[in-house]
């Protein structure tokens, strides 16, 4: 009898798992730099609240693990870090903008697919309370950085405005068309240029003057410059900004307009954003929610935010090779000739730990051979040898294991050299 | 209409979430120095698994968040970390020992107390395939350098041997009276000493001589060589060879041995540990549990561990005021005279980002006296005030939050200044 973890979730262990973990503290030194504040909410909230996020209504309990309590309180696991958040400015009174981030698990019950799983982890940020497109921006460098801290060197944002997406669509397409085509542009990510062609024929729309707009190219200033001609909009006003912002910030380069970036229906309210690690891989996305903290029942606060996929991130970077070879803590296993000088290991031991430096012991009563064996199964760079010879000088065998070199160190050249060379 | 979180959940936000941060941090960097490796696992696990601790059974179902997925399957929140590591060491082959801490949430449906939720944070360091108290001397050692690290200076941690006590008790009670005996001691922490007396009374058993057992004091040598006169025994050499490791280890100061301590009656099967926070307040235990493997149908590995209860650290250290008055990661916060000079404040943002200095500059295009309230209400330490003159000198004013004072500098001087002081 051996068991599984449950249907659509895995477990992260061994490399992979320093491997998030590192991934999760790059995340969290940059947010922090940029002046986001922790917050930690319950796995699952009341349903009340995770069918107010609009559009699904009832409907959300076929994408959500939904459960009730024993007393018949209906919960289900949180689907987003932005439902909590806005459940928390709706109840409470923080100085605003409320600039908070929050890396914690979600869940989602869709069809488990090939680097998708039910359980995964997201990394959000969020400036509540400020309409300003500097708050976007914020944003937006944050996740910059973050990204080049990792090591990401072809990765852009596709930004787009729905606001003049919908001024230049009407332009192009009946009132009453609007809708369908906004639901066919949202779908090109999953169905392609043709794909997106026929649905707008299917719905009587004329494709190519939709493709008219949503496909023009050029950079950020020559797309801005061609509508600017046309009449200024909100919504070109707010592109414009945010360039403006990304120029003085220095990330210009890794945003691109795409007017065709849409991002659903019933939740964004301006500016969007689509995290692009190149290839058509996308590890995340956001943009402005202005009307979420109404609809749950709060005052009328502007809200955008931001919100990275850790899961996608590790899997990008490990197929990359975008981590170093050997990320193990251990630095150091400490072995002994023999049983009699445990002592002195262990001694040794309490010295290294006393100095920082991360170590590990034999604890199976193993000889030297199986020790040794061991050591570098767990991957330690050194072995350092305690041994009754070398012991009466004060001394101990220092084991390189990847470079299977030898040297006779003090406690003292040990700490110096773990920290030089270790 | 505003929302709760769940019933027996709470929101961990502002400064209660960068304590937990912290205290997190700490706990993984010592788990880390001891060698343990991280693991993340799922929420929930099969329901079948977690019925499989023993003792409870179907039983199980009345203390956990019991649900079906869409398919059917009995799933449940997990309770502890320990059955998800049974799960993932029965079905994989990591080296033996397997070293692996894990530091996330649990869930149980108890009736929520002071100091007790439905939800809460567990840190776990477990050695699995280890049969010496090396191992659990190691875990003990780990948790000595985390409780001195976080600042507690009168902690200590009880250790019992199960079978010593089980020895002791067969020479004073009947062998049908050995497991109802167990079960009253066990509720001294609940009902007191009067109580299990009141409880073996009850049970037909003589209270004195039971008591006369576990309420032997002394120091940890004076007891372990009480029993050594009357013959030794497994779990004595067991107590023994742990406090002589707890010497060399260098923390037996915080080692007390306890005869009383007894840790529920299904799971543990040789030594025993908790930890106290001083004033009766446990913050978490462990001890060994060598049955476990097999339970889930694995092979006979044996195996010890320890787990820390976070919440409760946080509650006992906020309650003893053991953190620094400002925790809050924004050093500086940029104001600008005026909205002209918005560009030259956010590249002063950006240069103090680039030297790594956290920062925040206005998002809600404010007045200065509104900037500096803001400031202030988000606790920033520093505010820089970036004014039309000054920029002609390429000079700043900078305000020191706390002392109230102001200082005119260069950029260069701001960042050494922020350095030293801040």
């Amino acid at each position: 009898m051996k068991f599984q973890p449950p249907k659509g979730t895995r477990d992260v262990a061994a490399e992979d798992a320093i491997k998030l973990q590192k991934i999760i503290d790059v995340v969290r030194n940059v947010f922090e730099k940029y002046g986001f504040e922790p917050l930690f909410t319950p796995a699952f909230e009341s349903f009340e609240l995770l069918s107010a996020k609009g559009g699904l209504g009832e409907g959300v309990k076929d994408e959500i693990y939904f459960f009730e309590d024993k007393s018949k309180r209906q919960l289900g696991l949180r689907f987003d870090l932005t439902m909590p958040l806005a459940r928390i400015v709706t109840s409470s009174n923080f100085p605003l903008p409320f600039k908070r981030y929050q890396i914690e698990k979600v869940w989602r019950y869709d069809n488990p697919q090939a680097m998708r799983y039910r359980e995964f982890w997201q990394a959000d940020i969020d400036v509540v309370g400020s309409k300003s497109v500097l708050a976007d921006a914020e944003c937006l460098a944050c996740v910059c950085e973050i990204m080049q801290k990792l090591g990401f060197k072809d990765f852009s944002i596709r930004v787009n405005s729905r606001q003049l997406l919908e001024k230049l669509l009407e332009k192009v397409v009946t009132k009453d068309k609007l809708v369908d085509t906004f639901r066919a542009i949202d779908k090109w990510g999953k169905i392609g240029e043709a794909g997106v062609r026929k649905e707008l024929v299917k719905n009587g729309i004329i494709p190519d003057k939709v493709f008219d707009v949503i496909k023009i190219s050029g950079s950020n200033e020559e797309i801005i410059r061609t509508f600017g001609r046309k009449g200024r909009s909100e919504g070109l006003e707010e592109l414009d900004s945010l360039i403006d912002y990304a120029k003085t910030l220095g990330f210009e380069d890794k945003i691109k307009i795409d007017l065709s970036l849409v991002r659903g229906l019933e939740y964004y309210t301006g500016l969007v954003f689509e995290v692009e690690l190149g290839a058509g891989v996308s590890c995340g996305g956001g943009g402005r929610y202005d009307n979420l903290m109404k609809k749950v029942g709060g005052k009328d606060i502007p809200a955008t935010g931001i919100s990275l996929g850790i899961d996608r991130i590790l899997e990008v970077m490990k197929n990359k090779n975008m981590f170093k070879e050997n990320l193990k803590t251990t630095k150091i296993f400490v072995a002994s000739v023999n049983e009699d000088l445990q002592n002195r290991a262990l001694d040794l031991v309490k010295f290294l730990r006393e100095n920082g430096v991360p170590c590990q012991i034999d604890l199976m009563d193993r000889d030297l051979k199986k020790q040794l064996e061991y050591a570098d199964k767990i991957k330690s760079k050194f072995v350092v040898i305690v041994g009754k010879e070398e012991l009466q000088r004060n001394e101990y065998k220092l084991r390189d294991m990847q470079a299977e070199s030898e040297k006779i160190v003090t406690r003292d050249e040990l700490l110096k050299f773990v920290e030089v060379g270790g």
